[in-house]
């Protein structure tokens, strides 16, 4: 008679193989702020969607997943949102379990990668995003949205930030990804699952974190999203490439820059749930019925 | 470090003295549909809200609520969703605790009040809504928005309906009311809580079911709501009214008709988490820091 | 089964008394454009509303109406615009009925007057409006929504044009009003029907031309209109101006300036309708119950 | 002078060959409501596209359409709507005439089913859609926008329910439909009209309903849904897939599920629009210029 | 033939003696954020109104205004932020000119103050606002729109706040309120010019900082603000409560909390633009006709 | 500290190669008008893009561009508002700078042609739209957005006008394309930069006016426009159209039909802003990194 009011969880926390949690925070968005509310959209909508992914032919309810809910953020110190994010997601990782971590903007992937980086050596980033995100500092600021990549390249070194879909930047940024990060440019709507197949094989076993900027999708599909920039892949491009991880050592994602409020439609929020279903689906092959 | 996401309650269940529990059902709506959104957008905004009412010198954190969550119901049924409801209401008077049902759509209040008075005889009916819902039945159908006053007043019979705030209905309505309801047409800007004064000596002691119709307030205030009938009341009108009914037996509350999808600025959602806040404080005098 | 398609038309043209049409034109609007769909809009929504009035207790079944649709226009060619209503409006006044024209900008109101003038010498206007539209020429053209009063004046005369609600326009707009015009300058809330009441007494039997811009109204009452001014009348304010109205030679009316796409949620849309069905039922009194 | 306030039809009742009707039901709608708006926001902008179709050569001009309105539904009564459907759509069969029945969500395709079936034995139904809507029954409820092409199967029987673009659904639905329906799967983006020349061969001559839902289209190309099901196809292809439809023995054909308030832009409205000009002038080859 | 880019101005910086300036900033709002847009928007729609006031018979012509455009600020790092603000106000203060700030949230008020406070001992603050404002810290931080006034009064000192409007805060804020700040609770809708009056007789010739939190407005009168907080003052009422301030020593005012991009229809951004015009003139006196 | 208030200029007027200037007239838009706030909404969003093109290697702080603000029209005189563009575009050309003009609706092309035929005779004018443009006049009127390129026609002559991207027309405009325009005729999604190589080699070295209506766009990628073409081109089919025009001799630019309040998410102007970054940088080759 009642509704499960929490909508992604399907079984406790004791039981989860992931944890999904929200990390609201868009104190450093330089122009659309609003990404704080992605969280509480995604629950609201979560059950609009089926739980069989066709795709896969797979079904979360086959999966063990709890959702722990929402960090709760001072605002206006990035600092200490992202000790927080740190704090939680090490909580998580010592209980043996997967973090899945809903934003907010791209900056929060900073504190989980922090977190992950200490427990998994040799940690690779599989980086999903319009723009480089390569800057040094932004404004004066060296923790920022813009700044993010650089900040986790400090932390886990040359060659293990490998980066899609980007098509926005400085100058430098670009010729910053040329020396030290994996730079798969892809300017045109080629975009395709090829570079990730070859990258499977050389990194076949190490930890990888998944860190999915979803304006690396086209602002027709996701417009939901404080900094649009035209020209991105379409739905299934992102989908296919999603699939295309499975089999990898996945220790942590995220899935960030749904600002709801900017697509009074609800379709962005629906992209954000879609992806959030086949990640997890992705990274718990447990809900696969081809396993049977 | 978390955020509590029930952020209505203030207890567990068997502590509560009172539930609120969402009955999002909008299928009879016959102009603008919308209204099973209600529960969820109060629930996602509710914290937006300070828990202290300067109104009542008064504070949420005094009271102990539990919020039950939302009903599950058949879409295109409206005959077993007030089934439904009337079940659950039925649960929680057993529990000896005040229900206080989200809407959803004003037929929900006819689910309620089947099993209240069946618990309350003599149970009288505060209404404040913009229109009669008094026909006996609409485009052929006897369960409607639009009848559900008539079919309450069926149960409760003459004089025990209490109609504030009306300035909308065919002649028939008008007429029916004139002869079998306690009506008070206010067409103008005047509404005041006089009558509700007058109306507390008269039924002080008896069982009362108060149930609000948020479109008893201008679109002004309130535009998110399937049938916008221009020339209610003001925020702080309704807000006195509410406050008036302290010291009433109160059994059980409603608050419907926030369609939260067509105010996009929130500020409707906004009014109806302020009136539930109030509706708390004025039915649960514990909150209440004059009484220490 | 099916739907009357065409909601507002009680008869067909032969036996109306009023003939309603739209004048979907927006073409000097020199904020926000828009007013053009205003007729579209009213109609679509015209059956959210009852039948019934209970501030006149009639009922617009009683009367004799049609909706003789809109009238269509060249677009940017002002002149030719007020020519097709000039010769839209002789038309209706040669079958000796009386023409409601919705707007569209309110520079349509100068085609109605031209022809209306013509039929009935001595005309009165009766002008709702934010804003004086006294000016001689608005960015070097003669022809404006910022103009239309001004012309009107140039055919009706000195103290003729008795100009309601006005709280925004130029210093010398105001002076011209102090001339020219039957100016109640009211910049507060006390807008009442007073100077109404003494103006009747006055004009008894006199044609009267009643022109309703809708942003006399405060945008928090109706904020779907071009050129939004705060500080407004409430909607029972209008209303109450409206009714008052009854009784007089009443030869045609005007609704003008709603600009629906402005306002998501519907509610200025709903107050143009009621605004429409109240007009209707005052100066058609044949739909009055009390008349009986 | 005036305009045509039908703009949809070209001929009167009489001499049409189609008639377009309405029927403005969401009453199953199980997340987003307001595909009742659809018929009337498609009459409403269906003028801002041009009568000539240089996909086809075709003009609307050519061929003879009656737009006949939208049936009116009791609201809450699935089961009454659906007989009422029905019945509108025998009696256009009676006169000889092709229905087009503009939706209102997916359920009621099945009252034209019924009507149509009785009078086309060996009935085959095209189904456009993101959906299997293959349940039995959907929270308890047998008639549901989610079980409607289980119903249908179960009047044309197995194979006669041919399915296109599907990418949602509960895993046994997509069993059932490897069982008993003509199915193509297609989860990327490479949707084309083969399958549909293919079966053009098996069931040329045979009758055919064509049911559009318009949800097929990715959210990208139409957001203004209340199911939107991220990963479909784009506008051309569903154009291409129409034209392909083109020398069937077509009986019957509707176009469902815009919901156009959750589109501020009004663009999936003008997908809508183009939907239909392009089905009637697929349907009618009366309006090539090709032919003469 | 070409437009003003700069609508607000009326001279250069040299002649001017009043500077408008943008503070666009949001990073600690606890709710909505968008207060960034406030100052470009309010730009953009401002010449949407007229330069005469006929409330003050004054004209915008006649006062020496420039608008110095917006400060940039690093994102996420209020500290930094106000010291840019106490510098870019003691620069203008230096130049001997009034600064009139547009928000950006609250917090902003507090850079402007502190380089206030030094030029002018004694300074009072007349507060306009739903909210106390009056935490000690809100979420750990001491810098927020929730403590704002608490950290003006630190620098002013007892009974130099006067607080209007207030209907929010928490129980201790209003008793911090009592026995520290001129506090005149007003729940109802009976605000008016009354201890406005009194207290221009207590500080006349004192230096007075107006700041005008525009959500002491009710949601209906501006719905595009962070944090709406039903049952405020009507637009009248504020008009009233500024053109009062006239006489007093003003030396510095803002205006803050637009967040335009929540209220779709703009009328939030014209009560901003007007209540900015009639601030400009009232604390410029030399734009009044009455004068010469 | 200061923002720059003018984002897109680089230099000031003397120093400019190329001049953007605005055109917001819509007084001819048949359906929705609004791409009169295209310059505004262009300018308010034009830094939240980086200046670097990572597609062309080129960046927008290498080349000299100065933004003259927008020029003043009288309201419904479109006759009028085509002189004042001829005379700004004259003045630019003789100041030996490059014209870059930003809609308003499509009727201001007119304007510039007239001035630029004059300076250069011969001259080509390359088209992307989704409309033909091609009528002789439209509901009576000459000057119209459905008439500017007949107009234009009559202007250079047969075979200069190239116009690609057309999905919408008369059945008489293809024809008269076919005679009197180098017409490509793409009503698929196989739009790509073929014939456009082509064309350059026949005309390097001409004169070429490049006049870009934005509605060429697929509504999904571009929804803010007054007449939205469902099965239009993606964005980066747009771009590379774009780019494949560099070293042409291009004389003069126009960006036109954005009417941003269409679209709520913004989307539409990032689009719009994205085109004018790159047909900088496309006819300013200065720019480019690669020139070094």
């Amino acid at each position: 008679m009642w509704n499960k009011s929490d909508k992604i969880s399907t079984c406790d926390y004791t039981m989860a193989e992931a944890i999904v949690f929200g990390a609201p925070f868009d104190g450093t968005t330089s122009f659309k702020p609003g990404a704080r509310f992605a969280p509480g959209a995604i629950r609201a909508d979560f059950d609009g969607l089926e739980t069989y992914s066709p795709y896969l032919n797979a079904d979360l309810s086959r999966v063990n997943v709890f959702d722990k809910g929402d960090l709760e953020f001072p605002f206006g110190n990035a600092r200490e949102v992202l000790n927080i994010i740190e704090k939680a997601t090490t909580e998580i990782l010592d209980d043996n379990k997967l973090p899945i971590m809903l934003g907010g903007e791209h900056l929060i992937t900073l504190g989980a990668i922090r977190a992950i980086a200490k427990k998994h050596s040799g940690l690779n980033v599989i980086h999903f995003d319009a723009h480089t995100d390569l800057r040094d500092e932004y404004l004066g600021e060296r923790l920022s949205h813009a700044t993010v990549m650089r900040r986790v390249w400090e932390i886990i070194g040359d060659n293990k930030l490998h980066q899609f879909g980007i098509r926005s930047g400085e100058k430098d940024e670009f010729e910053f990804a040329a020396l030290h990060t994996n730079f798969y440019p892809k300017l045109d709507d080629s975009f395709d699952i090829t570079p990730i197949k070859s990258l499977k094989g050389i990194i076949k076993g190490e930890p990888v974190y998944v860190s999915i900027d979803l304006d690396i999708l086209d602002p027709s599909v996701f417009c939901g999203t404080g900094t649009q920039e035209p020209g991105g892949i379409l739905f299934n491009q992102l989908l296919n490439a999603i699939h295309a991880l499975r089999g990898l050592n996945i220790v942590g994602v995220d899935i960030t820059e749904l600002a709801p409020n900017y697509d009074q439609s609800g379709a962005s929020t629906a992209v954000a749930c879609k992806v959030l279903r086949e990640s997890i689906l992705t990274v718990l092959p447990g809900g696969d019925f081809n396993n049977e």
